[in-house]
């Protein structure tokens, strides 16, 4: 089966309603692992059963695993509910990021290339119910709605499977997906794909039928984005992102033919495709391998900008659901979903050349990145994909504005207070002052680079008096933690 | 040509001698790109004819770029001539390293596996001459000897060559090579080895005829390696690896066949291939895919306890040398020789599920690995190949000695002073005092075993007493920069 089913539910299942008696199969202590990514395409109808229950004196404390973000029932009700003890590996949502940075749930973060793999090998945590929302069922498959994130693999891991069929998400999403599977080591295949918008696998996910525990109908659409209009900050470091690439596809060999870009979803995101939108490619292909599609991607498709795009999660405002749920054929050639750990993998990052496009919260003067914690403590939502990109692509660019909360804190700054991307991973940094490339730099070179062409000139001052006074004593790295702490007190 | 050459000089060649003379092919401020890894297979009278000139009065300015590190005539002599401008990505001497420590030289370090991408499409320098050691060549093609590095990829972006033919290496190391070249994006095929062994290429690298400006015989062997004996603190950390194996194996699906490691050259390598003698590997296969065969391994290989081995260096004792050049044949069939762009490379490096082992300078109560400077600023040698392995194999393992300097120094730090490998990318931890199994854990967590079951019990009572310090505030990583770095004065 490689197209629509003809019908939502096929076969004999065991269809249960409420949700609540589908949340029975749940255990108190379980682990749940969940479909989801950018916060589409998560479950909604077990989870809020779950958190209604605790509500009522369920006593749960559940270790959740999503691919990605997931939305309110998830990282909202459940946190409130208290019902979570554990929570991997990213979250977005106001409520679960509190009980994390006050510590009341233990939370582990890692890649999201590497996750379906370590939950299949039981090297994260042992998954005992998979609750994941679907399009269509049968006996033994199922067709993802509008993310697939690692909803393939946790499935595989998990000993049961809980299906949420979701009749507000359109049954045709079936065509924009190739779900594959990749195997496990030892005797992992190299993945046949050799084009962004190829299909190697199926628009269905087959499982052991002896899994399905429940079938649960519900009728609730994603909560659609909202972004804000990009910024001036936001379209100034589009458009150096745009003169830097125009530089860089003249003079680079392995953009002779085609550009394979990722950036990832927000207000920068738009204003980088905004950009792209004007942009003279010298009649080169320009593509998208990334996670996530936004409004203005379908945009780029539209119009040709874009040749075609890969992700694994259809990050869409109201707008956007409408334009594309309305037309989804017109999109079937050249946009697909995949599962995250195909979207991400290592290997189709370096083979395709991709070029990584990522924020972060503050950049150190040698190249440092830190994309997941204010102040060395506090998190933010997880590294996600970021380091699955900066790591094995063509080019990583991190793309950041100079400063934060209104002008008050550098982002460029003497030392990170976490680093999720070390040097060696951060190839060029843009703000909306400029363009910092640090190919083939010394940390000094660098440093003198990021300071003049990318802080704020307010703090150039400062970041250039620290530089001075590190550089006092010998050492590759001139480097003083004490200051480089104290700096900004 | 799969096989070995029948004589060391084929063809109509422009033997030069006596290497002064090809010297002179070298610009000033050329762009050098050397073979050479693991200090082996390095070019030595082309450089050494470089450093005389220098000393006579010729005003050189290079940027020498090696696959790994490289022997005492490019970073002893052409640094004590004061010839070298820039330095890229790994070394290992006194006097490179005095240099760069003191900005005399511009470093810039970047992951092996990557670099001979980055210098094919100009990302780094611009190659200007590639200058290799060989063990025959031809018009348009060449032997490499004992290591191949990244000799493929530099040899093709290098507008000129020079080779030198060493009589001292055999003629049938031939016979280890499997030289392959991965493509460039954005027209890059899945690599086609499905085992560690396979051979997917020749043993020879041919190159554009034109390019070659000078062909000169040597005979000088390499300088053989001295590793100490393992210490007591080794063997300890090497039984601690042996038994978390063990355990691994019985629950991991993916080490059910087949178990593929990967460690560093030096004494602690030696104490694992000591414990991996030992070891009951229930009757799996045990294989090498990694960047460096030590001697120990050649007597794995010998006795069956490793099936194969797969590496881009031959870092050998003098002993090791007479061993495998005395009877090369006899290790053709499960000892391959690969560029350093395949030996480490992300695709093979999952689809192998390696299991990568590698020290660490420091590691801080968060999972943060230090592994190339001492006090956030002295750089020892590089990264190298370590981020290849921790960030795509199947389960990265850091193992250090708990302490330095004599005990005086706790290599278990509330902060580490250089990132280069984040909590993300290391998956357990070993010292001679136990296993910190850090997946799936939150930071406290992360922190309490790491404190726990790694440091050393002189130590554990300081951190503990930073880490409940730090927990006063909260925060998902509890941290205090100013306490961090002071708590060791």
């Amino acid at each position: 089966m490689t197209g629509v089913p003809d019908s939502r539910l096929v076969g004999d299942l065991p269809v249960t309603s409420p949700a609540d008696a589908a949340a029975a199969h749940v255990g108190d202590d379980d682990t749940l692992v969940v479909s989801g990514f950018g916060s589409v395409g998560d479950p909604k109808a077990v989870p809020g059963a779950l958190a209604d229950a605790a509500e009522a004196g369920r006593d749960l404390s559940l270790t959740v695993v999503s691919g990605g973000s997931t939305g309110a029932p998830i990282d909202t009700r459940l946190f409130e509910a208290d019902a979570v003890a554990r929570r991997y590996p990213f979250q977005g949502r106001q409520e679960s990021r509190r009980a994390i940075n006050d510590r009341d749930v233990a939370f582990h973060d890692t890649h999201i290339a590497r996750l379906g793999d370590q939950v299949e090998l039981g090297a994260l945590a042992d998954a005992d119910t998979a609750v994941v929302e679907a399009v269509a069922v049968g006996e033994d498959w199922l067709v993802p709605s509008t993310s697939i994130g690692q909803t393939p693999a946790y499935v595989a891991a998990a000993d049961r499977l809980v299906v949420e069929v979701n009749h507000a998400q359109p049954l045709d999403l079936a065509d924009l997906h190739d779900v594959y599977r990749p195997g496990l080591p030892p005797d992992r295949d190299p993945i046949p794909l050799d084009s962004v918008d190829g299909r190697i696998g199926d628009a269905r996910l087959d499982f052991d039928p002896e899994k399905l525990v429940a079938v649960v109908e519900t009728d609730d659409a994603d909560t659609p984005y909202s972004f804000r209009e990009p910024t001036d900050v936001d379209e100034r470091i589009a458009d150096h992102f745009a003169d830097f690439l125009e530089a860089e596809l003249r003079r680079n060999p392995a953009m002779c033919e085609t550009i394979r870009l990722q950036f990832g979803v927000g207000s920068m995101g738009n204003a980088l495709m905004g950009a792209l939108a004007a942009f003279d490619d010298g009649g080169r292909d320009v593509e998208y391998f990334g996670e996530v599609v936004q409004d203005g991607m379908l945009d780029l498709l539209a119009d040709g900008t874009f040749q075609s795009a890969s992700a694994t999660s259809l990050a869409l405002s109201e707008d956007g659901q409408e334009r594309l749920f309305d037309d989804i054929q017109a999109y079937t050639e050249n946009l697909v979903l995949r599962p995250a750990d195909v979207s991400n993998r290592a290997e189709l990052v370096d083979r395709f050349g991709v070029v990584a496009v990522n924020s972060a919260v503050e950049v150190d003067i040698y190249g440092n990145a830190n994309s997941t914690h204010v102040d060395g403590r506090r998190l933010l939502s997880g590294i996600g994909g970021s380091g699955d990109f900066n790591r094995n692509g063509l080019l990583s660019i991190t793309a950041l504005p100079s400063t934060a909360a209104g002008g008050d804190v550098s982002r460029i700054v003497p030392a990170v207070t976490h680093v999720d991307h070390p040097e060696h991973d951060v190839s060029v940094v843009i703000t909306e002052h400029g363009v910092a490339d640090l190919r083939g730099l010394s940390p000094v070179e660098r440093a003198e680079t990021l300071v003049a062409d990318c802080a704020h000139p307010d703090y150039r001052e400062r970041l250039h008096a620290y530089l001075d006074h590190a550089t006092d004593e010998r050492g590759h790295i001139p480097h003083d933690p004490d200051a480089a702490y104290d700096w900004l007190d």
